[in-house]
């Protein structure tokens, strides 16, 4: 791998405001590339800014006057500042749902909302990181997208590639469930089944990675995984701006590999750190279902390091048994005083009942997470219901319908008045 | 139904610029209220404005100093000047995508654009139209918002009324499949499957808003459907808006009622008379898939009515035989110089893959429709390659996941790079 990367890396690529890649562990500095490993300690390579020469007050009223979609911020991620004129799907800027009907059921005063992810082109916060990964992508010279998935990522890696012009090849478990098969094969680029586990598909995108079968190959969550990450910072960029330009009191993030959860706070940093809100203290908590709660286990005892557990959830979607970024989640909800929780599948399946019901948002199970983390969380008194609250939905509820499958007809009638009556329908 | 309706008629409703209910055959007026026959020939009601007041300048920045939803035409609907701070699902301002991809397949120079409607809160344009009907049902004082549905509708009126605090009752064929009454059915309300077939459905709730047993329910597509249906002007105003203020100079609408044709031309008639677009001419083309096609068979024989026929499509959401607005499409289609199209199923299901290919747009079976429409109209010379041309998708792929069911894997490998290049994928 190291050969490929070395050569793709240039010092002459425009990320915009992207100035290099930064060890998160020891602080060693690489130009920008296509890496991902600290090749002194092998710690995650991460975006290092250079936000030098930004008038704050300049800054607030161009992203203001920018694009309804997360190109708004393009001074802020690593892309070159034409990027709203190329073909991409223009995700994010979806809606901060004011959630009074819900506040009501759970006690909340201090105002709840929703980020409702689901509105993006293919319906999950996916498309937020992949636009990052493409820009990447174009930027070195790569011509065919991939990634390892099992669900939302391989939809939103194929759609991305097909608008952009690139060649998509996407590997997931061949065993897969054939709705989930349709969604990502539709867009037209390669669809691999692997036979094999899910880490037996990581497995071998590392190896082809290394292969001189993967040269001009962009993984958007390995090779390309720093910039890919960055996306995540959107959702916090919008939300503080949605709310008037002041950051929550407390945030509930869904936990699969917790990169999402460590970019939100990265981004309210930056926000603060540049002066485009007040630097006002914030809780972020995770959730995480029961059937995988390897962070939430080493919240409540204490530990630093997480312990990997094999996943038995009805939430796919953040069924990661071994998270990368773990330990960092651990320290973030700590040093602003949040929590990390789990809930079991019964209570994922209420909870997402209890959005749909209250404010009419049909959530995938990673929303029923949230929401029903945010319940307990509430009961046990850890979050505090007169603070302002968001809550993270990141997928739709159409791509895990099996979730509620139990919910049905109220009743069956014939199609008369009298068979209408009986039935106690009036 | 008369004693209901009369009433509930009062002339202290607010519905902002909303006068009176017109008569599209007669122009009888009657006073605003929950009626949608003429009382005099029976002719379909539709809303009459009062626009008068309105500066073009002021109007147009109010517009685009609105949200980023429908209600920023709020001055040019049947809704109350306050409606975005009301509680409801805030749909529309969908993304026109300029479709370059599909442009350069289909041979089109002057600007080709999908109108991508898949990006509405419940994924279809009828939150637009339902959105309407729910501001009509709280300005009547009505207190279950209903319908008859076999699909789309039945999960838009369900979100709808839960976010509004609403009683719901929706109407189905009880056999429906399991897939879209799990849709329909989260948002918690009543859905109730009727024993009999769609037009039986639709039989029984006009039956019902004749009893007493209705009083205080709004049917969006019945006693609502005057204000229902204005909620499709909002495509024609949004993609003016978002052409720059200007028409489009051909748009590809499909047909089910033909309501929502009638409205996107209704919406364009008052842009001009408002003077937010200039006068320029446009050409309205029909959509419809072969397998339900009265209104295209009625366009070639040159007639001016529409003879019923029984659907046999996969198009489903477009599959009504007898259209009630059928009349007035031809009427549209032969006044802008436009035409009616169909296509076969196997065409539809090439142009949803064709879009999911070019631009990764995943539409549903209606979206298939517009696009193997449009191609087939290039082909024969119909629709003209070098004008700008809009092409509406007005649902979501993963609605209709069983049309593309025949999508899959390119290739099933082991997890080695030997295997991977055996299957020719380098």
């Amino acid at each position: 791998m190291a050969a490929q990367t070395v050569a793709r890396t240039t010092d002459s690529v425009n990320l915009g405001p992207a100035a290099a890649l930064s060890c998160r562990e020891c602080g060693h500095r690489v130009p920008l590339g296509p890496v991902f490993a600290c090749e002194e300690c092998f710690g995650p390579l991460e975006i290092a800014y250079d936000f030098s020469g930004y008038d704050t007050e300049e800054l607030r009223k161009r992203i203001e006057s920018g694009p309804a979609n997360i190109w708004r911020y393009a001074p802020l991620l690593p892309v070159p500042s034409d990027v709203a004129d190329k073909p991409n799907l223009n995700p994010g800027w979806t809606k901060l749902v004011q959630a009074d009907n819900l506040a009501r059921e759970l006690g909340v005063t201090g105002g709840l909302f929703v980020k409702d992810d689901s509105g993006n082109p293919t319906h999950s916060f996916k498309d937020r990181v992949v636009a990052q990964a493409l820009e990447a992508a174009r930027a070195f010279g790569f011509t065919t997208l991939s990634c390892s998935s099992t669900g939302n990522l391989a939809g939103a890696v194929g759609a991305a590639a097909a608008r952009a012009g690139l060649r998509s090849c996407v590997f997931i478990p061949h065993d897969l469930e054939q709705g989930k098969v349709v969604m990502a094969a539709v867009y037209g680029g390669d669809l691999v089944g692997i036979e094999g586990t899910y880490d037996d598909v990581n497995r071998f995108c590392s190896e082809l990675i290394g292969d001189p079968a993967g040269e001009g190959w962009g993984f958007v969550n390995v090779n390309l995984r720093p910039y890919y990450a960055e996306g995540s910072k959107t959702l916090a960029y919008e939300i503080a701006e949605q709310l008037g330009w002041r950051l929550p009191e407390q945030i509930v993030v869904p936990i699969a590999s917790g990169s999402q959860l460590t970019k939100i706070d990265k981004g309210f940093q930056e926000l603060i750190r540049l002066g485009l809100v007040e630097d006002t203290p914030y809780k972020i908590f995770g959730a995480q279902a029961e059937g995988c709660s390897p962070v939430s286990a080493a919240f409540k005892a204490g530990h630093d390091v997480v312990r990997p557990q094999k996943p038995d959830t009805i939430a796919k979607s953040l069924a990661i048994g071994n998270p990368a970024d773990g330990p960092y989640v651990l320290d973030i909800a700590r040093r602003t005083g949040g929590a990390v929780e789990d809930v079991t599948d019964e209570q994922i399946v209420d909870a997402i009942k209890l959005l749909a019901r209250t404010e009419g948002i049909f959530a995938e199970t990673a929303g029923g997470v949230t929401v029903g983390v945010t319940r307990k969380l509430i009961e046990n008194g850890v979050l505090d219901p007169s603070k302002t609250t968001v809550v993270l939905n990141t997928g739709d509820g159409l791509k895990t319908l099996d979730a509620v499958a139990g919910t049905g007809l109220t009743a069956t009638i014939r199609p008369n008045l009298d068979s209408f009556h009986e039935a106690g329908l009036a």
